[in-house]
């Protein structure tokens, strides 16, 4: 019942405003006599001024009035009492079978399998399980459809996270609890299932995945849950380089991560107001290192300025003046700096002008519990080693497989990637059984070379079989290339040039060793990837699309009872390449904050802004949300910001 | 520029309401013919309804427009940039001197006591020192007004809480945001001071109070605050009764304990739906046991069975149908417990109807890791022993000194009182220099015994000196101890009736052995007030008056020099009973949340009722905020909980 309201809500805003039409004619029928003089026309402004602020307020109380008897009623609805007599369970859920290789309880019935009509029919669908609950996974949930299969989600937090905004977490601008979404809800539409649990192994041969999970003790219970077909999502751990004592540093991964950067600033800012706290430690307590310039470090480098400009010192409230909370000695003495190793940080000119310390052409040789160690080069091309005293520095360089992903990795002899697990272009791992296994976002990368494909291509194009390429099959297996590595496209534009240009000895077709070279080249021409949420996102569609294509395409077959779950021979899904085209990226433009304004990078053209480049910014997000409740929650988070100011707590 | 909008905000709410007069004109001008079936009336209510709400949610539309348009005023005047330049500083704030029997540093002089002309005038004004930071101490600042003291408040939490509503936060109701104030923030009116520390001492003849601080390295850290008035506001800890293993339990004091509850509940929901869970220990992990009858315990039960009843299980989305969050299994098997060792449970009746099991008249014998041990009486007298196995046990029985109240407690011979510091009815502490030290709230409890003032009371009474009190002479008495101690008014009504009970020889008069057991018995009946949150911030605003008519009514003498400062002799007050009366308690009812419903207890009528209950319930909290930021905070979560239920989310 409560819906249609509203919907009536989102649909006013679209009908013609018969109200907004009415505010001018009340006030200029209200008021008969002609401005006279300036005095007048003050008077005049001020009038109307109250007259359009009455009626807007009104129109908001009546507003709120809505909401409050919409919510009323929601309430009257569901707030009631519901029981439960029987549930029916399946004996094999609540004491499950051992097997497996390491003889570990297999969960091939679960609790809620055969609770209602609805839950029975899935069961017989094939097993999807996914292992992650970031951008990737949560892509794929958005684009299946219910019914398509029994579908398990496994990871360690029971909530997706808007990770671009946990910079602005961090300080308090927004709460984390606005960034969050229970996994379970967004399951919901599906009637999927959900485990907290960590993936530690892969069974590919008997298609199990082998899960961790944390009893009440503290202590580890394994166990196997089978799948038909399986997605690696799960993301990845920060590069070390190397570098000693990062235990000292925080991360800016989790909602954990941000809740612990608040804290220990909010920590810094307290102990720096001490009465016996030294200048020295003070100093200290009030410099933040950031390692790594990328537009985490930065746009948190940006937030901890505004933060400390804003919030810490001038608290503007609406009710009283500016007021100031922490001793402006401890303003005067903060410092921000962006310690980089490559000469540029982006949009360096605003944190130029906001005396942010920057960096660049910087390795960092290692931190301690109170100072960060780097070296830069001077003129001489001599090493030089320089110390910042600093009780906060924030890592973040480049990422690195995590445990599960290593595994994965090393049971497939192809496998070479350092940093990531291979797929070809429709998101498959190699090596793994075709279309068993699958691995998108941060954990993956998309092998952009095109000699392992070389003699399936030459096979293809060679029509003549005279062992040569001539430039009509040369044009015909640029085409094939295209199709299978659409991340090649970039560099197959001039097919002309780059033919004769390898044709060395100029007899108009391409030997196998001429056109070894040429594929070789191009293939080290392809980057990869950037390992951004917008990739996972939209490599977790694409995917979700293609299993929901895949479902529907062959019959189902019965996999829930223990003979034929997990069984290769049980499923017969059509390929791959039959419903879908390879994965291909849309650069929907990068954006990043930067201290009360925005930077918008779209390919060729770049935009920054002060205000509206914030709001535009503000807006984006907003309507990438996962759900209107986190939606909502950031509109409000934004709006109290605006009104309060930042969240000085230290919860 | 944000503050005449909002203003007219609340302005329009009063206006008359031309608005709400148009709706019904338009309404019936345009339906120009009469009904003339129950099917013409559906059509004509539905086509009305639809205008309502097009209209309505238009007003909403404009209303959030104009909060849209304010802030982006408001964000283009704070977003600037703002820089300090020179911040004088008293070298001895940089470097304190020793001093005191610990020679530990004194901060005489803070860091931002001359950063400015404002400062360095306050910096003259008498110390005061609050310890302490919850209702009893957000009540003294409340009433001081700007430029009375030097206000420094000394808290472990840099916020202040608002405890009850701790409940409601531990299962997701309300965001633990929203129940928070950060005290620099409540400190910014009166230009007061913030030290984040703990009190663990206090040298009454220097007038230091030593403070205890936590260094980034974990290690303490310990210096005194002078003072020339102290107010001791640091609450209690949980009673004990001397049962073992209470390390298992949760208490519900702070934010952290409702985080702490929250993550708990959650996890037990994780672990019961993981595959491996056997059936016993499902029903272990879904068990939640409260000891403890009280107002928390009884709310905690509640929202816990509210949250397990709405959210957990039926998730009712505006977006989707009603769906099944956790398997059903879990739902079915959720049991709560609430033991208390009294006989009767505030609304006893609603819980049973709930199916929360009460157990009364019983004691918890002790607490494992896995069960909970109680006895209870049978028929026959004797002991019988139970257990319930669970994996979340909340305590919430009764009141303890913590340690800084037991140190002053220790100082003081005549302090005998085990539970809490006791204070006359100027809350003055009793035995403490008269006018330095004051304790409030859970902390401390104000003397009953008439007896201590037996000769002073005969003294002024008996005006013939004849060693006899007659009726007149007691009459004046009994105005006297009404004036001295007003909790004794109750029982000091009959008072013909009471004079002739103990004038045991008739003779007219009390003899003073007569009179002893009179007001022996008297000072018995009078039941020290409750440990709540009303008591305490009723005496907080009654202290902070008297502490401002205090400053108000001497000429304020300099107490900023070292050699002045924390000197007995410099300050010259006026005595306490010169500018107030003592302290007295206004009960203005007390209400409890007991599951989608309230319990009003005000005095001698009492009243619950559903919806409305819980909707007066809220509106009264809400009030009683201490800000306009949270109120707007909680108003938003219920709005929330409303449209999209209780977060799910375990951080």
């Amino acid at each position: 019942m409560f819906r249609p309201a509203w919907r009536s809500l989102a649909l006013a805003s679209r009908l013609p405003p018969p109200l907004a039409r009415k505010i001018p004619t009340r006030l200029y029928t209200t008021d008969p006599e002609p401005t006279k003089s300036s005095s007048a026309t003050y008077i005049q402004t001020t009038k109307t001024f109250a007259k359009v602020t009455g009626l807007l307020g009104l129109s908001s109380a009546v507003g709120i009035l809505v909401v409050g008897a919409a919510i009323l009623a929601h309430d009257a609805f569901t707030y009631n009492e519901k029981h439960v007599d029987r549930v029916p369970v399946n004996p094999l859920a609540l004491h499950p079978e051992r097997g497996g290789p390491k003889n570990l309880p297999v969960a091939r019935i679960l609790v809620d399998d055969e609770e209602d009509e609805e839950a029975k029919l899935l069961a017989t669908k094939p097993r999807l399980v996914i292992v992650g609950g970031g951008w990737g996974a949560m892509g794929v949930l958005e684009s299946l459809h219910p019914g398509d299969y029994h579908v398990t989600v496994v990871s360690t937090d029971t909530y997706t996270t808007f990770t671009p905004l946990l910079p602005s977490a961090a300080v308090g601008t927004v709460s984390v609890r606005s960034l969050i979404e229970p996994i379970r809800k967004l399951l919901a539409r599906l009637r999927g299932h959900f485990v907290q649990g960590k993936a530690v192994d892969l069974v590919m041969s008997e298609r199990l995945v082998e899960i961790s999970t944390v009893a009440p003790d503290g202590t580890n219970s394994n166990f196997y849950i089978p799948y038909d077909k399986i997605v690696i999502a799960v993301g990845s751990s920060s590069s070390t380089h190397g570098v000693p004592g990062l235990e000292n540093c925080f991360q800016l991964k989790t909602i954990g991560d941000a809740q612990a950067i608040r804290r220990r600033i909010m920590d810094n800012f307290e102990i720096a107001s001490l009465p016996t706290t030294s200048p020295e430690e003070r100093r200290r307590l009030l410099s933040f290192v950031v390692c790594g310039g990328g537009p985490t470090g930065v746009e948190t480098a940006a937030e901890i300025y505004d933060f400390c400009q804003e919030d810490i010192m001038n608290y503007a409230s609406i009710v009283t003046r500016m007021e100031d909370i922490f001793p402006k000695i401890c303003r005067k003495e903060v410092s921000i700096h962006v310690i980089q190793s490559r000469e540029h940080i982006l949009n360096t000119e605003k944190f130029r002008r906001d005396e942010v310390d920057l960096i660049t052409s910087a390795r960092v040789a290692g931190v301690t519990s109170d100072h960060v160690l780097y070296t830069t080069r001077n003129a001489n091309g001599e090493t030089e080693q320089h110390s910042i005293p600093t009780n906060f520095v924030l890592w973040s360089t480049g990422i690195a497989m995590n445990p599960f992903t290593q595994r994965v990795s090393s049971l497939l002899p192809n496998q070479v990637h350092k940093k990531a697990i291979e797929v070809d272009s429709h998101l498959r791992v190699n090596g793994a059984p075709v279309g068993d296994v699958y691995a998108i976002g941060d954990c993956a990368t998309i092998e952009t070379s095109l000699l392992s494909h070389f003699m399936e291509l030459v096979d293809d194009a060679d029509e003549d079989k005279n062992g040569k390429i001539d430039f009509g099959e040369w044009e015909h297996m640029v085409t094939k290339i295209k199709e299978r590595i659409p991340m090649a496209e970039d560099h197959l534009v001039k097919v002309k040039e780059l033919f004769q240009l390898y044709d060395s000895d100029a007899d108009d077709s391409l030997s196998l060793n001429e056109l070894f070279k040429l594929l070789e080249e191009i293939g080290n021409r392809i980057t990869s990837l950037p390992a951004t949420a917008q990739v996972a996102s939209q490599q977790g569609k694409y995917l979700g699309k293609k299993l929901h294509k895949l479902s529907r395409t062959s019959a189902p077959v019965s996999s829930s009872t223990p003979a034929a779950s997990g069984n290769a021979a049980a499923i017969h899904l059509l390929s791959d390449e039959a419903v879908s085209k390879p994965f291909k990226y849309f650069h929907l433009g990068t954006l990043a904050y930067i201290g009360n304004a925005a930077v918008f990078d779209f390919g060729k053209y770049s935009f920054m802004g002060g205000l509206v480049a914030m709001y535009a910014w503000r807006s984006i997000y907003w309507n990438e949300q996962v759900s209107a409740r986190t939606r909502a929650l950031l509109m409000i988070d934004w709006i109290v910001r605006g009104i309060w100011g930042r969240d000085l707590s230290r919860i």
